[in-house]
């Protein structure tokens, strides 16, 4: 379970390389990564993807079905309402995430989509995995860019005229 | 709203035609439709391929943004959690639906998570947009697969050993 969380926080890591929120995840079945996605959304300027779509996408691929009933996704945040859902779609087994999301979480924060017996599938919560790391993860990249507006801020108001 | 509506249905047909659940939809900007789609979770064998999604991701690779602010989505069949988030990510101003689903909708039926405050955008509804033929769509589709599926054991059952 902690190799596969730290697939995902390479992942994570990828994001934020490229400048973008770190979130990552990853899909396995029989133990093996069959898809893996990070956070892309400036980049495409697409806003559906998300680390878990892209990580759903390629394992759909990889396993040729739509159907991931054997398949448990890892990732580094909560889930919003759309990766909920898409797990749900997706027959994912177990959710196991790292960082709780107040502002969006619907993976026990603002309510649990995934264990709604409302639906026709039901995905397995597992909470907390490798909590400290995901979160610092995303404070650190907010705490740059915070410092960077300040620093750009300075710099306007020092030369108002450039 | 009427003809946007016609265009979604048409998205729905075309899903139809081949052999996908006819649910349709497309995104409108300044009176233009700047993105469709329909299901094709059969076909791509891809679980996220909702018809909502793809109209999204046509119209964010339209208007070069992931931020649809001034747009509003039309699609014939309620939304499920997974195309309600992509809604409420991709800042959608108005979805026009069709008919209800009450087994996963989730703008009215189980809940309605376009106008929950707690998230950071809140997408205004409005159903039973060309509720009727939607769901004609729908149920023609279903009772023609159930038929089929009562013809196949009819035959077996005569000849059992074919």
């Amino acid at each position: 379970m902690t190799d596969f969380m730290e697939a995902a926080l390479q992942e994570a890591r990828d994001a934020r390389r490229i400048g973008e929120v770190p979130i990552g995840a990853v899909v396995v079945h029989d133990g093996q990564i069959v898809g893996r996605g990070h956070n892309l959304r400036e980049h495409s300027q697409d806003s559906t993807l998300h680390a878990e779509i892209l990580a759903i996408q390629e394992a759909c691929m990889t396993l040729g079905s739509w159907r991931l009933e054997d398949c448990d996704l890892y990732v580094t945040l909560e889930p919003c309402p759309m990766c909920a859902g898409a797990m749900i779609n997706s027959r994912i087994r177990t959710c196991y995430y790292g960082a709780k999301d107040p502002k969006a979480g619907v993976a026990g924060s603002l309510g649990n989509l995934l264990t709604d017996t409302r639906f026709n599938h039901q995905v397995h919560v597992v909470s907390g995995v490798h909590e400290a790391e995901a979160a610092a993860l995303l404070q650190d990249f907010f705490r740059a860019i915070r410092a960077q507006r300040k620093a750009a801020k300075k710099a306007r108001q020092a030369h108002p005229e450039s």
